[in-house]
């Protein structure tokens, strides 16, 4: 773990990398003004300039070399993404350019930043919650509309809400333990633990809801993984083209042409599906195609879904089958038969779905199976919280075992003191979901799953 | 020819392509504003905004969802890029949510800009002249410190300077012309022609140096494109791998694995050179290879250097030798013999260069034989004007030209007119270069080139 500090002035690239017509680099922390002074000149000193104003300049180093002509926008704190004072340089989009601004602003005394340590010194200097934050990535992430929708409701605070909701009935459930504690040697125990205990149930039911939408809340937000095996020339390439549209992958009838593993990806209603086109699974003896044989098999064990093509031309393969079979879930697996197009007795599909990656036949057929088993019978709608993310889901697990634990108690008749600490240990867990609880642990866990820059 | 008018006001996305922190969207024209206040929601309405202020808001499309919260920078004309009104966006890095704003400003009266036309209209306003513009993309696109730094000289108008003198010198030489006519009946005729012939031939002389810092211009913007051939297994990946210091290139002893041509780049002492490593030229009878080979003619056809390998475990490829001297000249090919490291006796090289792959040695010697092929005998200095482009490079051998006639006018004591005649050709010539005489073709031409939203 590496342990930063909110003293330092950090810079980065913040625009994707590449080349285009701009780029910019952000700079935030306490000194960004001063070392902007340094390497900018411009008609005005940065540190004199206000907030919100952007200054035509040029950047040049300590030889005297020009390296660039820059905008320079400033943002004082605390009205800056980071709350800090901040600038960002916006240059001409030349990584080499960008190279040697950057190494000029570390050499000025800032220090680059971390993956994702813009967004977490917002967090920081509470400009968002932790599941705000999290929900930035998510928004630049996202692939599909679904996935941005998905991601700006957490943004704009749903889930935060939700949580806070469910926060406040378990502190008023910790009042009640503590007037019971208060009256403890009367008689009006009974009738507030009946009272309690609804009001456990009620959160606890709302934290069931939570936890269910998380599958559809990572299908939505991940998107779902697609393996289609089979044996050489069943078409397995040709399927993939015709989903795509357009002939990214060689398509050609010399067997095991397809020796790495292709991914493309697909949006079938707003539901990200990344296909993975494979080596055909057989033994072979070619050194580089036994490598893309290991691939295959990886990809098959991480997938979510498994389309075993066979086609209408060669032998069914039985065997490919059962050894896909033996390491996943046959529940998995979508039996296809390509070439349809090539016979004229459907009997041959027994069973299996027909298709034909040249005439499209039946390929609709498909995408609809797909989705349905992606997202199963979910039927959540656009502005219910959602969960999407895995360590939500872990501190909502850890919430409803507190609060099981809570229910224990009081059906055991403990003493209020007891179901006071099992309700602070789900409240606490709630709170980490929006980190008004957490560790430096948890949120480098959190950031360097972040770009860089943002 | 696509016709642009300047009366639109144009939009295109300015950051280079792919997820970051955050993307910039470009506006420029005189409805700039105005679309921007149709879906743009902030405390203050952008078109009472002062320049060069940012504002923060939403960007909100018309059924009312929320598409992302955003930065927008406000440039009033003449104070812009272009010098029209224009406004950045700068939005969450996500191609999604880019594409969603760029399609609502295209709906809001904006249309998308084609390549390189803001620059175009930063020409067009007279903000920067021709020679300046086509620096832009120069800048933009330059791999090495020594290319940045052409373009850099070019974008800082030292070109323009230079083209500026000469036909100042012209205009000089026309004044004497017209001098002359004026006084044609007298007897100082003589006199004028000499002076003016003088004054001619020097800018001709300059000329002459322009253009003969063209291949060094060439290869400092270009690069210098370098093909490795030979029988398979002579090590021509390896050598690749061993330049690269890294493993990119599937390196394998099976015989036909570099299927497709690689191209890496690499840089020595700032000149880029672009690597290819091709399938190795032979007879086939695989379908795939075929095209492989057929690949490498031609990628030998577009090289400036070509590297014929041969290693001292095989045969030597005499054949390979004399088929690629049958289409290009044998003194861009430098002969190499690979795998010395696996003989005692340097006598088998024959005035090859001989390398190892593996241990690296003579490395450094083929490189410096790279480099002094590339470059010749140059000797600029980073202040001179250099000619880069093969537009400029076209321009002055027109302007030549003209002089040429111009010459040949005053030998033959053609009267004034004439003359005057070549002179203001050459003239022309010269202002096509800055572009203060140009034409639409022209235009198109140079701006085709650019990225879109520069």
């Amino acid at each position: 773990m590496i342990i930063t500090s909110t003293e330092d002035t950090i810079t980065a690239i913040a625009t994707p990398p590449g080349s285009g017509a701009i780029s910019v680099i952000r700079v935030s922390g306490a000194q960004a003004f001063d070392i902007a002074d340094k390497i900018f000149f411009g008609q005005i000193k940065i540190s004199e300039a206000a907030s919100h104003t952007i200054h035509y300049g040029r950047i040049i180093n300590s030889t005297g070399e020009l390296i660039d002509d820059v905008l320079i926008s400033i943002f004082k704190t605390p009205h800056s993404y980071t709350g800090e004072d901040s600038i960002e340089i916006s240059a001409h989009g030349n990584p080499l350019i960008l190279k040697k601004i950057v190494e000029l602003l570390v050499q000025s005394g800032s220090r680059l930043a971390e993956p994702g340590e813009f967004t977490k010194r917002a967090f920081l200097n509470n400009r968002i919650d932790l599941s705000q934050a999290e929900a930035v990535i998510d928004l630049i992430s996202a692939r599909t509309d679904t996935a941005l929708r998905g991601a700006r409701n957490q943004l704009n605070g749903i889930l935060s809400k939700k949580i806070g909701f469910l926060k406040n009935n378990l502190l008023n459930a910790i009042s009640l333990v503590e007037i019971g504690l208060d009256f403890a040697e009367e008689d009006i125990e009974f009738i507030e633990n009946k009272e309690l205990l609804k009001k456990i149930k009620n959160v606890s039911g709302e934290i069931d809801n939570l936890l269910a939408s998380y599958s559809f809340g990572k299908v939505i937000k991940d998107g779902v993984n697609v393996v289609i095996i089979g044996k050489p020339n069943v078409g397995k390439s040709s399927l993939l083209n015709y989903l795509l549209k357009e002939s990214r992958v060689i398509v050609s009838s010399i067997p095991g042409t397809t020796r790495d593993i292709i991914r493309e990806e697909i949006s079938i209603d707003g539901i990200l599906f990344r296909m993975f086109d494979t080596a055909g699974i057989r033994n072979t003896q070619n050194e580089i195609e036994k490598e893309g044989v290991m691939r295959s098999r990886e990809a098959i064990k991480n997938s979510d879904i498994v389309i075993l093509m066979n086609d209408t031309v060669q032998e069914y393969s039985f065997d490919i089958f059962s050894e896909v079979c033996s390491f996943i879930d046959k529940k998995k697996i979508i039996p296809v038969v390509n070439k349809i197009d090539l016979i004229d007795n459907q009997n041959y599909l027994n069973g299996d779905l027909g298709i034909s990656a040249k005439t499209g036949e039946g390929i609709n057929h498909l995408l609809e199976h797909l989705k349905e088993m992606a997202i199963k019978n979910s039927n959540y709608t656009e502005k219910s919280a959602i969960v999407s993310n895995v360590r939500h889901y872990q501190c909502l697990e850890n919430t409803k075992n507190s609060l099981e634990n809570a229910k224990e108690s009081i059906l055991n008749k403990y003493s209020g003191e007891f179901v006071a600490v099992d309700l602070r240990n789900a409240i606490t867990n709630l709170s980490e979901i929006i980190g008004e609880v957490t560790t430096e642990d948890i949120l480098s866990n959190i950031f360097q799953k972040f770009c860089i820059g943002k």
